[in-house]
């Protein structure tokens, strides 16, 4: 890697931390040339503008929510099990301590919801996405014949990332110690209700 | 009324509709000041400072909340029919279109868990109050032999809640056209799980 881009990673790195803790919008060219000890001028030689250095901390805050919670699931078999190991991993990421402010993707999503523009627009492309992925992993569960086949892929996806987003907001704003056993005691009821039953009365 | 009140409910609507696009940490002063044609020092005369502009605008909200969503809520019987007017009420003050940026209290959620002080605590408590209000209407309908004895009351509150903050993601950052219908899916199918069985196989 070359001089420049280490430094440009390692800027990123800083700009996510700060974002996640003050927003994308609260990411000011600014507070982030003094916390690296560089000059503003410096730091737009990199990013171009304030809305690119959004894009790029919104592409690595993907690529890391990619790394730790979809590509290892990926890993688990597919149908329940692979549901179940998207589910475990996506609280795990909003609990983890690398970042101070949890989960940036969460936080953009209310806070640019009235903020129309490019790092709008790419926020909503990564969440369709993701909703897209989840839809995906329902029908496989299906077709493995774990779940009915009259589930609602997209309306499971739905209520899998409700859960997710009661989880944030128990955890994070309102500190609540219960919040843990309430997301998992809310997933296994849409995982119940939507299994195949063994030896339902017809 | 007099003047200077009436003056003061006037600046408050205004920073409302500001921090519902804005976000509260948005709520600038001078943004305020400009929009209400006055001076920063008038402002500070009526509200002291940031923080107290944004306790403010937070009850206000509040206020405007219980009087759209909560109060008529009560006029529907106890039990059941309550828990979806709270429901129904709830989705509609997000959709309503009187505040640009649709329901500041979930949009503070987001923006507030990480940011320590007076507006942060003001938010938890109301939020807190909320979740109590909403165990205790599921109480009411396990009273009312509308739902099941074993219905958790807090894990209820917790699905319900999250049912709505998925709909608040799904119709206000991803435009999603299918987002009242599967939050009212989502909404059957949770009462429908804690509803008492009527001629069920023992």
């Amino acid at each position: 890697m070359r001089k420049g881009e280490a430094t440009r990673e390692r800027i990123l790195e800083s700009a996510l931390e700060l974002a996640s803790t003050e927003g994308l919008t609260g990411l000011s060219i600014g507070r982030l040339a003094e916390r690296n000890a560089m000059s503003k001028s410096g730091l737009f030689s990199h990013f171009g503008s304030k809305e690119g250095l959004q894009l790029d901390v919104l592409e690595l805050a993907t690529a890391k929510f990619r790394e730790r919670v979809f590509t290892p699931a990926l890993r688990a078999d597919r149908g329940e099990p692979r549901i179940r190991a998207l589910f475990t991993r996506w609280l795990d990421w909003i609990d983890h301590q690398s970042l101070p402010g949890g989960c940036l993707l969460t936080a953009a999503a209310a806070e640019l919801d009235d903020q129309p523009g490019a790092t709008r627009d790419a926020l909503v492309d990564v969440q369709r996405q993701w909703a897209d992925t989840l839809a995906r992993a329902v029908r496989i569960a299906i077709e493995e014949r774990h779940f009915r086949p009259d589930v609602d892929p997209p309306l499971f996806a739905f209520q899998l990332h409700a859960i997710v987003l009661g989880y944030h907001h128990a955890r994070r704003l309102l500190r609540d110690p219960h919040a843990g056993r309430r997301a998992r005691e809310a997933f296994e009821a849409l995982v119940g209700s939507a299994r195949r039953r063994k030896g339902r009365v017809a």
